[in-house]
């Protein structure tokens, strides 16, 4: 335990592209915990796409992080001091914590980990990536056997829970990753039938080519979770019926670069293949949470579905491990050891 | 009965706007019907926008009218010989007969007409333009009393049945039309609770300033049958968890003109209002054709839904009858009388 609580902060709003610049790294006495709450010393905490989104301003489906305020996350760690009910010292919990050392929650705010969960676990296969990919798949992309799936940033949290749930319910998959790297470890790791590098293509017609041989019949859902060139080389490649949930689109995060689809030429294709287009947030399906437990955990500790971890080595690496994560540069699930 | 079958064909394929070159009038010999088949005098052809579809060669959900080909369309005429059981001279029925004064078809590709019903509004209210309208809205749209709903070419055939049923449903109805008398119509005809001009709008922003004024709780159902400047204006105006079924996009059949909505800009909206679009065909639900009759029908009988026709005079007129209603130049559902 630390003498002081250490967290990060967003100094100011990115205009295009995020940096370190946008970060500050301030300490603090460690708060006690008032009636009801627990003071919490946090071990990991996750770093997630969606926190871009909160470091801009302008209308989204969360109110931005102010400036100035500590970066939001979802985190497990120990209880250290407690005056609430069923809280202890030494209890290990989940909540969101924010990019912090230590963290005052109410006890309602806090969720014990179940015995022999590894606690990280929650805060991927387990935890809010897992379950986006699982909702998204099963409830929004309805699959059935015999069908094509493709998604981005395969072996991420999200896209290799995608994966790997849609070949257990007989879809052929394709992954899409950046690098030789991750489409092996697509490939041989979370078994996707296929994997396509975006890296190799210059240009999005090529890229499509790629993705029409790994698709030879066509493709039915494409779980979209980072618009950019993937997005563009699918469109034209979806089947009749076709299905896309959307719950991302980090190759836009920063700005929309080089873009060639035009709205009408989305909209002919919408029309022309009867598609549907589903934006979500999970947020909003906490209620499907625990039917996703019921129906992953098991696959989990039976060693069906894989999991894979990258872990950046102290609060102050958070902000570039965070950045390299939206370009790509992580491997498994992006989380922080504080 | 003429001495001879015309009919309008297909001269060449448009390369951006439509117009009369594209179109030749023909005649031929009056065919005698097959076994099995009969031999209809056309009374009344239809016009609709998804034809202006089938004038382009390239992907879309139903192959492309062949150059020299007869245009195709649904027909209400009289039967004038047959040699199908059940079907005599002088029934009155409807088919796809195609921009043609006579059409032989066999039996099981006609319908009779009922007793009691105008015959013409099997083209219109009682036909595909009144089903796509009430389809979309019911089994996409899924309106909610208290909602708001938003239809383009709203005194249209497909926009007057989707504005009269929502208002039926306890939505707040507004239309988006083409002049000062549609809007005016709309409003007093179709009982709309507001109505936007879209030509009375020289920028996107100011036409997106009047529908905020005539939506003032957002808009949770965009129907949507036109594109353009109308979905440019309504997008940023939708409510999370809003609804667009997109059954067609007249504005932009000739070719793309001025868009300003970008993909990623679309894909934001789409995923932080957590919307859902929908493509839809009519063709693919003829199985909801029965529960559409019987929900419109007695309205119809009672007055509570009301229906206009254009009626263009001669088959030779059809062309030009046909673009003009592309543009918006007509006030009901656009028919032409043979």
């Amino acid at each position: 335990m630390a003498d002081q609580l250490r967290r990060i902060t967003l100094a100011s709003r990115p205009q295009g592209d995020a940096t370190t610049e946008h970060f500050a790294l301030e300490t603090s006495d460690i708060p006690e915990p008032g009636a009801g709450e627990a003071l919490v010393a946090v071990d990991h905490f996750s770093l997630d796409p969606y926190m871009r989104g909160r470091m801009d301003d302008g209308p989204s489906y969360a109110e931005p992080v102010a400036v100035g305020a500590t970066m939001g996350a979802q985190g497990v760690g120990r209880v250290i001091a407690s005056r609430a009910d069923g809280l202890s010292e030494g209890d290990v919990v989940t909540g969101m914590t924010g990019w912090a050392s230590h963290a005052v929650l109410p006890a309602e705010q806090l969720t014990k980990v179940p015995d022999g969960v590894p606690p990280t676990a929650v805060l991927g296969v387990l935890g809010m990536p897992g379950f986006t990919g699982w909702f998204g798949l099963t409830e929004i992309g309805k699959p059935k056997a015999g069908e094509t799936l493709v998604v981005g940033a395969a072996t991420g949290p999200v896209g290799s829970m995608v994966g790997q749930l849609a070949k257990a319910y007989g879809l052929r998959t394709v992954a899409v990753a950046g690098g030789a790297d991750k489409c092996e470890m697509a490939r041989e790791v979370y078994g996707f039938d296929a994997a396509v590098d975006h890296r190799a293509y210059g240009s999005v017609s090529e890229m499509r080519k790629a993705l029409d041989e790994a698709a030879p019949d066509g493709i039915d859902i494409y779980f979209e979770n980072v618009g950019g060139k993937t997005l563009e080389a699918v469109l034209p490649l979806m089947n009749t019926f076709g299905r896309i949930p959307v719950c991302g689109m980090v190759a836009w995060y920063d700005g929309a670069g080089d873009v060639q689809t035009t709205m009408p030429a989305l909209w002919r294709t919408l029309l022309v293949k009867r598609m549907a287009v589903q934006g979500f947030i999970i947020a909003d399906h906490w209620d499907r949470f625990g039917a996703f437990q019921s129906d992953v955990a098991p696959r989990v500790n039976k060693g069906e579905i894989e999991w894979r971890e990258d872990v950046a080595k102290g609060i102050e690496s958070a902000p570039q491990a965070f950045l390299d994560m939206l370009k790509g540069g992580n491997t498994g699930k992006q989380i922080v050891a504080v």
